[in-house]
């Protein structure tokens, strides 16, 4: 889903409550337009929308009831800052993405599998619900287990989110040495010149990666030329040594 | 700034489109209205309504000509999720933050100080501008580091933001496995199971935690209580085992 679609969807207060009503229990219309003090005819309208988006879902019930309920799970991020305006959306990656391929990160959660899975036979001996945690597939120990994993799950997203916090931080002070040393008023120059070292040569990939209108790159990359920080060998821009 | 807020604004395309266009320079209104094809007295309003919100700032230069840029550094998560609804604004951390707190994650960048500080007095007799690089205060390599510097610090960004990705998949797959293993449709219960699993064992914190009215919580507690999975010591609430 295009995060500007998901921002227009977003950008409206009934709509976020709605979400935010129908992501802890499926809710049909009245019970929502009553808990939110909002129109039926408002509410009905939103869930049109955010059903459309594909973000919501319905069900019907025995008394042909419709609940709704959230339907996707996905991802916003934005960043404003004086050196760029970014935003993407991303749906999870599966369980089985291979994070090792990462060379800044490095990430342990102790209880990534369910102890169920992880002993195999050893707890396959477990008793059956008993009396008193009727409807209980596991054991108190398993359930404790589970809702470890969960908790320490919360924690490394609470924490990846405090190190893209450090990180944006990072990234604006770079931005200003490098800017500063080359003596740009604009982030431009220097996101073009970070590009170029980086291995992106072509106006054209640049001005994708950059998501500015090629011939701005193409200006860009001729001043940096002619103040001496870059060249051309070959048809590839490359830094001036 | 208030996610929510944060997100009315940005919920407009106008609105993205302008920050877009001076988050690479500094622009007038008259400028932002050829380039994006909407009337002044439309750029001026959004204008307005970014600068209120402490988003956007104005400079005035010697011809008088008011230009925008913008003010802060502000990231902001939205997950919308079948197990929850959540959003948060936040603001870069200082880059002396300390992330070596963090149990799960690992963060390494081998770039991390400029080379000139690093290196203190080997680099002192780092030759003046050249004439061929006019306004340059560093040298060719220098230049090079501190672009490979911020090169790094965006592939960190991307692996943080992946690595978000991944770990929702997994609190979704372990919401799942847990709301399954005590029988429930909905997450609620699993979610107030985990916050006690978590040593968050009164309804006031709870509710604060999870973002759900405290009544919703008490009611939750005692079913779990009255199915055994739950059970209240000296006033607090603990797994039952």
């Amino acid at each position: 889903m295009d995060a500007g679609a998901l921002l227009d969807l977003l950008g409206n207060e009934n709509r976020r409550r709605i979400l935010r009503l129908i992501s802890r229990k499926p809710c049909y219309v009245t019970e929502i337009s009553e808990q939110l003090g909002v129109s039926p005819k408002a509410v009905i309208d939103h869930l049109r929308k955010l059903e459309e988006a594909g973000l919501v879902e319905s069900r019907t019930d025995d008394q042909r009831r419709k609940y709704f309920h959230i339907a996707r799970n996905v991802r916003l991020e934005v960043t404003v800052a004086p050196y760029g305006f970014g935003m993407k959306s991303a749906y999870p990656a599966s369980p089985s993405f291979d994070l090792s391929g990462c060379q800044h990160l490095k990430i342990s959660v102790s209880r990534s599998e369910l102890p169920a899975e992880a002993d195999g036979g050893a707890t396959a001996a477990a008793p059956e619900a008993s009396d008193a945690s009727e409807g209980l597939t596991v054991t108190p120990a398993e359930l404790a287990d589970l809702a470890e994993r969960l908790n320490e799950l919360q924690d490394l997203a609470r924490e990846l989110s405090l190190a893209q916090r450090w990180v944006q931080g990072r990234i604006a002070g770079a931005l200003d040495s490098l800017a500063d040393a080359i003596g740009d008023e604009d982030y431009l120059h220097a996101e073009v010149l970070a590009a170029v070292e980086d291995g992106t040569t072509a106006p054209q990939e640049i001005s994708r990666e950059l998501d500015v209108p090629r011939e701005v790159v193409v200006e860009c990359l001729r001043q940096l030329r002619e103040r001496g920080l870059l060249r051309r060998r070959a048809g590839e821009w490359q830094l001036a040594t």
